[in-house]
């Protein structure tokens, strides 16, 4: 170890801060409050070092200074919030639709980080800083003697030598400045869990191959395209001139990854308003749901592709196919993660009498889904990830053993923190960019950039459209692809990917056009939406949760009135396979464990199971004669939604059995299981015919049962 | 600046890890994946120095273990919640009443506690610090150069010489010591906010004097009397020799002011389950709300105490008068802040329709009642303290403006806040006895805790119920002290204070005095305080919701068949004054300004105002002319809890105007102010008779009015 004089100590030349992405005191300052007074009791002032007392006092006012602001900062953000949430409340209140909270919060967002770059004066650095050089390496940990006490210092992170000195400083910019893994780690966790959690699993389930075309294939094209494009863009800067670092293909499919997240919320907000084609909004809605977590897995996997060898950023294929096996990896094992704890809670709620209780029932809710995240973290997966499958799981068998009071409770809960957690990563994005420092702007980049993801998106959309429509019953329409085209908007995702690394130049460009991107396609795009559904004549005003008139004549006499009729053909059965496939494993076997619903386990089991099937089955399967209750068809919707009459049968909303095919199948099951399975034949049969009573533009194409 | 030689680098001396209260680390893992990544793939591994490419992947595999490490001690921690909640659950299943969940926490939290301190091998610290001696100051941040890459560190705090190598490491139990303002921070404000958002207010402000009479002058009694006895023991302890550090007078005071916060948590869970008497209740539960306030501002008061001149442990009367300034100054800025916000929520409810938005509503009020802490913060005063009046406010006010679903969604939300919160903090009480680092058990300084947390204690509770006999028109019975006196124990908040500061040896012995008060109150009071209500005869079976039965005759039969005869004096009217005077600006001014309900301000404010008034009545108020909407009553019971038919007229719960009253009362207001006096007198005179239909112990002494 060299030591010694090799350690050069000089607080002059180290005017220096903390990088900005690494702070995270001002999310918290909260928990700052002792710590940065002992850290700042310690590190000396400007005044007077000769009375300790003094000093004491000085470093003490200047740690409830530091105290202060973060807690200012912190406000700022709060009423940045309270101030978006008034004007939603304006523009709800007086039907505005082209614009949506998230685009206002970015607004306001901006508007104070034009503030707070213009408005503030530049304070240069205190004089705080000491620089200590070694020859050796660094350590996590270092031990200061200051006169014979010891300081203990922890380590921030590499800082690029250019920067030292020339970064201006202002301590407000930097307090606004947060790490950037509170995005990945705290605020994107509770969205993501209420997306999963309030995924409408009736029209989920039904186009649940699309969604999942559209989420896997779809991510990877249109990755790879805009990552492509984007190389093709990066070349031609560098023959211009305009490129003044590295910038490697990898880099630009990392991009292509991370610009693959879409999040149509301001599209689905209006939808949600019009109550427009419920199918519609089930593709967009899976797509982006399933796509966040296609896009993280996908990142990550492109960051791990390192080619062996000198040269390393050419093809290497022992290393893609390396990338390809710890993206399957990271993949399967969240999901695996996020089922198996839903799965647990299902377990618990199901066996406890903990429904007397829906405080403790909500708590535990609650612990059981963050402790999908931290076990995900813990084994090396992707939290975020197991988040969304757990959410998914909760929503489907969890919620139906819930008491109603923690039904309402789980479901509010989550929603409030991702409303908030929401409109905070939108308002931080409008004041990220003004106040985040190592913006890259490069023109030719974020022109190549808003091209790329337009061809990307329609390179994904259009040709996957065609080979579903090959095999799917409904047909995707060319309003609807054009719909599906035209919402690709980017959002929370896209941003939180992009902001968890700026350390290159690379990356800093990525994250500075992934910004604008987001900007342009929140404003414009949502703000297009009302009139694009008009002109791509997508209905509106269709209300699942009301009964359709008791005779269908009005519905055919309307048949094949408008482009939807393109979805006419019905010869094919093929999209219902993998949805038949799901739901009479998890009607006849996953929901009887799991839940208090479906038929009792001893008629599905082999007669070998008798016991152990005896133990899962629920007692009220048995004990009520009465339909089966299906609490969870739809559950974000309305309970009126669970059954829709229909003629004069009766189905349930998620093409399962309801009063009338209910006593069938609890009658079918005791006796073979195919007979269990022609109930649920005729109930899918049934429940494929969209339902839909009213709207803007009254479209229904009957179908004949094929 | 001395440099150079002065800096002596070598990580073989400096074994040793960041000082276990200072780590923010394990709570929030989540905020710590990229920063540890980042910190940990500057540091070097156990790896080889040569190939900078076999150092990253070390370093990165580090990186991953920490971040591993930090997700299993959280989980360790909900893990340990899930197993309290289903624990919990099958005790009330059970009905097993002499266990609360927070004792059971505990019990938990120690057996995680006694497996982590003694079945996890004690490794010793990772060689990766390096120590770095400088002659001058220490400062905030370091700049390191190593090899040419600059790195960057933070101070963490000081460290005590003696201790830099003979701490034992472990990392497990390091990983699970939080940063000690994590509680003061963010576990108790949603505590604190809870307990002043589900205040039973009727019963509160009927006996106001009397619980701010405990909260003030029983807390300070009580610090003065304990801190006077521990300076007793204190001497004692070194006359025998038993004391090795400093121990002055001021730490006694600071002892007294943290131990002195009740948090009768268990006594009042049981008294909610049994229904038992609500006087009672509202006396208890209003204390220790108020009393856990004036413990913080007291203690922050003692610690600002700093006699001038050398000898800085004299009375000093310049600087007491300073600290009770202070105390003052703390004290009222925090109700000020809390108050405001709690108003401004109440005006923005109120005058714009964001109740048709629950979501929007919901969020706003977190958000205010969030800010509430910051604001308090910022400008220097209590969070803590100011979060609590703004809980009292909201619950006032603000409440009544709320849409139906916001109300229970609001509730819900800070409940299941609460929950969790206070679990956590008792689950890590009983962790922090075994795997916390720096105890100092004292066995005489224990039992001497003990002895004057129960002299202090009898000192407080029964001279000042003498006292408040004498004004009260209900006395507080034998009884109603010795089950007071018995319901002494402490909890979160004596714990939070403790471990705030544990830098020195008294600071020290403090802490374990308190966690082991803590552990002892909740265990044994918790336990007996069943048997204790039997034995003490307090009404149990009270329930305030029911209607009473139709006549009063079989009341007047059971009147004085009991110790609450005690209390028959009713000549006096002082007991009502300050409730009175509070209670007719509250009605006449307050509620009409601030929410929906009340007599229009038109009829209560002066004619010149009349402008003002009108802009500031809300159109409801004339619209109806049905009883005024009195909902906020005592909403943490039930809604069937707004009206107590009494005989044949009607009184709401708080003594305001019913259906009966309220119509006299809205003629009333409209006449003259003084009529409005004489309804609500009425009203108060009615209201006064403690309704109790039901109990084990069916004591009813109905009054005469007075």
């Amino acid at each position: 170890m060299e030591s010694g004089d090799a350690a050069r100590l000089g607080p002059g030349r180290a005017a220096r801060s903390p990088p900005p992405r690494l702070l995270l005191l001002p999310l918290l300052p909260l928990l700052l409050g002792r710590g940065l007074r002992v850290a700042a009791s310690a590190s000396s002032g400007a005044a007077a070092e000769d009375s300790s007392a003094m000093e004491e006092l000085a470093t003490e006012k200047e740690a409830e200074e530091s105290h202060r602001q973060d807690s200012v900062s912190l406000l700022t953000f709060i009423l940045l919030l309270t101030l978006t949430i008034l004007t939603i409340w304006l523009f709800k209140h007086r039907r505005v639709r082209f614009l949506h909270e998230t685009g206002l919060a970015m607004i306001y967002g901006l508007i104070v980080g034009v503030i707070l770059r213009y408005g503030t004066p530049a304070t240069s650095g205190h004089d705080k800083s000491l620089s200590c050089t070694q020859e050796d390496r660094a350590f996590s940990t270092l031990l200061v003697n200051v006169s014979g006490k010891f300081f203990e210092y922890t380590l921030k992170g590499e800082i690029s030598p250019g920067k030292i000195n020339s970064v201006e400083q202002n301590d407000m910019l930097r307090k606004v400045t947060f790490d950037p893994e509170v995005f990945f780690n705290i605020l994107l966790p509770p969205i993501i869990f209420h997306a999963g959690y309030s995924l409408k699993k009736r029209h989920f389930f039904r186009n649940l191959g699309s969604i999942l075309a559209y989420a896997f294939l779809g991510t990877a094209v249109s990755c790879f395209i805009i990552g492509n494009l984007m190389y093709g863009v990066v070349k031609l800067m560098k023959l211009v001139g305009q490129l003044s670092d590295k910038f490697y293909y990898t880099d630009c499919l990392f991009f292509g990854a991370i610009i693959s997240a879409t999040d149509p919320v301001t599209v689905l907000a209006i939808f949600n308003e019009l109550h427009a084609d419920v199918d519609l909004y089930a593709l967009l809605f899976g797509e982006s749901v399933l796509n966040d977590a296609v896009a993280i897995v996908l990142s990550s996997s492109i960051v791990a592709y390192q080619p062996a060898g000198l040269n390393t950023h050419a093809f290497d294929a022992a290393a893609f196919f390396k990338s390809v096996g710890i993206f399957l990896g990271i993949f399967s094992g969240s999901f695996t993660m996020g089922a198996v704890t839903g799965v647990v809670t299902a377990l618990v709620t199901k066996f406890t009498k903990l429904h007397c209780f829906p405080l403790l029932e909500t708590a535990l809710f609650f612990l059981m889904s963050w402790s999908t995240f931290l076990l995900a973290e813990a084994c090396g997966f992707t939290g975020v990830v197991a988040v969304l499958f757990c959410g998914i799981t909760q929503a489907h068998y969890t919620y139906n053993n819930l008491s109603v009071e923690s039904r309402s409770r789980t479901k509010q809960l989550f929603e409030v923190l991702h409303f908030l957690a929401e409109n905070f990563i939108f308002s931080y994005m409008g004041l990220a960019l003004f106040t985040f420092q190592k913006h890259v702007f490069s023109p030719v980049f974020i022109i190549g950039a808003f091209v790329a993801i337009f061809l990307g998106r329609a390179a994904h959309i259009y040709p996957l459209s065609f080979f579903l429509n090959l095999g799917r019953r409904h047909k995707i329409g060319w309003n609807f692809q054009h719909m599906m085209m035209f919402s690709g908007l980017r959002g929370a995702m896209a941003f939180a990917l992009a902001i968890r690394d700026t350390a290159s130049y690379a990356r800093q460009m990525m994250f500075t056009t992934t910004l604008l991107i987001v900007f342009f396609t929140v404003w414009v795009i949502g703000g297009g939406t009302t009139p694009m559904l008009s002109w791509l004549n997508i209905r509106v005003g269709v209300d699942p949760d009301q009964d359709p008139p008791p005779n269908n004549d009005s519905f055919q006499v309307l048949q094949g009135d408008g482009p939807d009729s393109a979805r006419g053909n019905r010869t094919k059965q093929e999209s219902a396979w993998l949805f038949r496939l799901w739901y009479s494993f998890d009607h006849n076997y996953l929901k009887p464990i799991l839940t208090h619903s479906g038929p009792p386990l001893t008629t599905t089991l082999p007669a070998w199971c008798g016991l152990l099937a005896r133990c899962l089955t629920s007692p009220q399967v048995y004990d009520n004669q009465e339909p089966l209750r299906e609490e969870d068809s739809d559950f974000i919707l309305t309970e009126g939604d669970l059954t829709l009459t229909y003629g004069d049968s009766t189905v349930t909303a998620n093409g399962s059995s309801g009063s009338h095919t209910a006593s069938t199948s609890l009658e079918g099951s005791r006796r073979t299981k195919s007979s269990s399975e022609e109930v649920l034949d005729r109930a899918l049969g049934i429940g494929d015919q969209p339902v839909s009573s009213r709207g803007t533009r009254l479209v229904f194409p009957l179908e004949d049962n094929a």
